[in-house]
């Protein structure tokens, strides 16, 4: 394996765990200033609106997340990069109703910003598991 | 405008009239022989997977699909490329009941295959809208 696509699945575990600690500074900083985040019936997200749900999150207003994700395919071209992975996702709100199970496949664009591979583009099409 | 972003643009909007006109092969022709879509709620689908929905669409089976793309953004990398795009799409059933309308975003990895701009992966977040 590739050290830029080792570095890539090193960024995702990060990711992982650190959304699990609701460590907001950590998410924030695997990610590019010009970053964008697409969901399926909701608008694009900036990095400074993820920088606000996650802020509402940390406060207790929205669901934890608990994430485990798959990786299918790396394809690194110089300073970016492609993924796809499986992602399953537990969220549990705050409320203490019952979790909810979230599943499907993301396509993520990474960019090398001085020499540490970030999340630039990311779409994300989990939809809850019935 | 590069002529490598010009050549995606045109690949669009020959994908969305071929689309529109029921070409399966002309559409099938823009895509890479690895291509991979991705939408919610769905298992991903490989080219050969889409020529087979593609059959069922021209044997009046499957709804007619008219869209229209907004190109949000395209960078260039290379031989790879990746594009954001707005979608909607109205889908009229065969049987004569009433059309939908869907709405939402794309990210899209493209692949220069012997000197052509070709489809490689696409992420469809497009949601019925009510």
């Amino acid at each position: 394996m590739q050290a830029d696509e080792q570095e890539i699945r090193d960024l995702v575990a990060t990711w992982m765990a650190a959304t699990r600690e609701g460590d907001t500074a950590t998410v924030l900083g695997l990610m590019t200033d010009d970053a964008v985040f697409l969901t399926p019936g909701r608008a694009p997200m900036t990095k400074t609106d993820f920088a606000k749900a996650a802020e509402g999150q940390a406060r207790g207003k929205a669901p934890k997340f608990d994430g485990h994700s798959n990786i299918l395919e790396v394809q690194v071209m110089g300073d970016w990069a492609f993924m796809r992975s499986r992602l399953s996702v537990t969220a549990t709100p705050p409320d203490g109703s019952p979790a909810k199970r979230l599943d499907g496949h993301t396509l993520t664009v990474l960019r090398k910003d001085e020499g540490r591979w970030k999340l630039a583009r990311d779409a994300n099409l989990l939809m809850p598991v019935s």
